[in-house]
């Protein structure tokens, strides 16, 4: 049977870039990789929209990268404010735990985005604030932040702002120098198309004050380290190049599709997956809905396991479960990165058949259908240049 | 120009495996990768000859993993003893510090190994000694360190025995029970064959208690959330499925050929490679040399670099030269993982003729010639079988 790998991460990687990967290796310490980690950080950049933030590649998945900005901005005693909405944000408090750090949990139902005000609130309340975390898109939940908002808040005060942009950047708008933002995480294997395996951040010149403040040990991680090699287009330990080379590949696809391009798709498509499943008479979770990954709500009597795995085992179509407190309760579909438009008529067309095989009553192609309806009435979106 | 990668890290991919990179991406939580995983930690199993020591996997690089194993066994205050002798060494005493772990250095000449004794000394005046940090070989020297005989000292103590074998296993024997090793490191890109980007550890029983008592920080490579996944056939992050997939290729290769077989094939590579070498009158640096790679001294008015620099321009065999204190001094030629009998006549063919370019008197053919008769000379080395 094909597959169709529509988790919210890891995601469908092109073939191209796969092939890419199967080159023969080459060495970091060279002139041949020190270009290729020029144009990886430069293209970088101008997905970011920062100027000259740098930008520190680390083999690691994402959870590295994250505590890499848990290590570098706080030691112990510190004060941080974590926003918590679910599985990965609540992250940022473990890691502040782990590293000693004294933290505010701003918790919020899981589904709901946080409102920037309490942000602002809290860092009057307690101006000892060194860092607030965030997490643009929150993969368990599929809802979205405010970023800008918050980092407006932020940005008028001594702390910083750091952001899990992991499920995205890539997917939504990030505006790195107009927000604020002083540490912006991200990772390989979503929207930038590669295995899993690659990590990234970008650090302000505000945020990288409070690393060489920071006192907590770190040493793979020591941005102090990344920016020294950073400095000759290198990692500061033996860089994962083949995935940086795969790396190059995608971000050479997304810079020829074109940046607001690629948002307007991922915005698109899954606008119309959620017309589709609200068609079919299903709820979306997220209040603000965030355009990599859609978190569903099966229809009453319809266990949300039953349906993710009739959908794979019957159709191909692998989405994810819930985790944690949404165990068994939703489904999730990633739409980000190698992601086009009949890809979301095939994850819907196997999301109605499935709903029909466990007995749930509904008109099959009405999902389909309104999802048609929204794709077709958007003429903006461009197609793939590459 | 053909290229011949014969640096000691990264080492060349075999063709197969690099397929195996470009197949299409699955899930890490999936019964297809808890097969992959479980089948790759019993292949590393039979590698590191232990029965029962868990194996964690990582995306990260070795260092990664050598962070590790300070953060997860020592708390700031422990003492431990590292014994130093090259750059990587070093940086075991780098890790020590970054974590305020006190450390006695044993300091040995760069290229030379440690004498046993010398820990058991140290061990007998420092009751108080938790870890004792050792590396099978040092890349940046060449030279081999006598583990087994550490190994048996450490094992009659209340201290753990660590061991970076990033540029040893898969290379020269490995026997992580007989030798009573606590913590082994190693990656995949050197004698592993897959590109930079993996790591893992092997951790004794006697490992684990001292895991239970370190306080440092540490969260991405806490050993306690890796044990807890492991127990599941999986990683605690996502895992790095495309490169582990890689992984059990390599690794079937591995046991294919049969590791005495492995070992075997590069004790007479690189003894054919070092007999070559001293019959074109050049000196290997190391005392007891390693098997993986091997540091080589280039006649006198002969500067390394350009010696380097020639193999690699005119004949394409890309060679590594020295670093820090060895830096300009002298040239090392990896011979892990995919390398046969005619990659090390390559190699010495272009070193003979680089020398000559270079104004250094030899018969031509002359090194090529000696190692050719060790190769022939050795009737027990067993061909492929994959």
């Amino acid at each position: 049977m094909k597959k169709y790998l529509m988790t919210p991460g890891p995601c469908p990687v092109p073939p191209e870039v796969r092939l890419a990967l199967s080159r023969p290796v080459i060495h970091h310490r060279t002139e041949e990789y020190h270009a290729i980690h020029a144009a990886v950080v430069d293209g970088l950049r101008k997905i970011l929209k920062t100027e000259k933030n740098d930008v520190f590649l680390f083999a690691s998945t994402g959870t590295g990268a994250m505590e890499s900005a848990v290590a570098n901005t706080l030691s112990a005693g510190d004060k941080a404010i974590v926003v918590r909405g679910g599985k990965f944000s609540e992250r940022w408090g473990e890691l502040c735990r782990a590293y000693g750090a004294i933290f505010i949990p701003l918790d919020i139902e899981w589904g709901k985005s946080v409102d920037p005000g309490l942000i602002e609130k809290q860092l009057t309340e307690n101006p000892d604030v060194r860092v607030v975390f965030t997490t643009l898109c929150e993969t368990s939940t599929g809802a979205k932040t405010d970023i800008e908002a918050i980092g407006t808040i932020v940005a008028g005060t001594g702390a910083i702002l750091v952001v899990d942009a992991v499920t995205g950047l890539g997917v939504s708008e990030v505006e790195t120098d107009a927000w604020g933002l002083d540490v912006v995480i991200c990772g390989g294997q979503k929207a930038f198309m590669v295995p899993t395996g690659l990590a990234f951040v970008c650090v302000s010149e505000k945020a990288r004050e409070r690393v060489d403040l920071a006192k907590s040990p770190r040493y793979y991680f020591d941005y102090r380290r990344a920016k020294k090699a950073a400095d000759k287009n290198e990692t500061a330990w033996s860089a994962p190049a083949s995935l940086i080379i795969a790396l190059k590949e995608s971000i050479d696809r997304i810079l020829g599709e074109g940046v607001e391009n690629v948002i307007a798709r991922h915005a698109l498509l899954s606008g119309a997956l959620r017309t589709g499943v609200e068609a079919l008479g299903l709820k979306v979770l997220a209040d603000s809905p965030a355009d990599g990954v859609t978190a569903i709500l099966p229809p009453e009597g319809i266990p949300a396991d039953d349906l993710r795995k009739t959908m794979l085992d019957k159709y191909g179509v692998h989405v994810a479960g819930g985790q944690e407190r949404l165990r068994g309760k939703i489904i999730r579909i990633g739409t980000m990165g190698y992601c086009d438009t009949l890809d979301v008529i095939a994850a819907l067309s196997a999301l109605e058949m499935s709903l029909v095989n466990l007995g749930y009553t509904v008109d099959l192609g009405l999902g389909v259908r309104a999802a048609e309806e929204v794709l077709m009435a958007t003429k903006k979106h461009k197609r793939h240049k590459k």
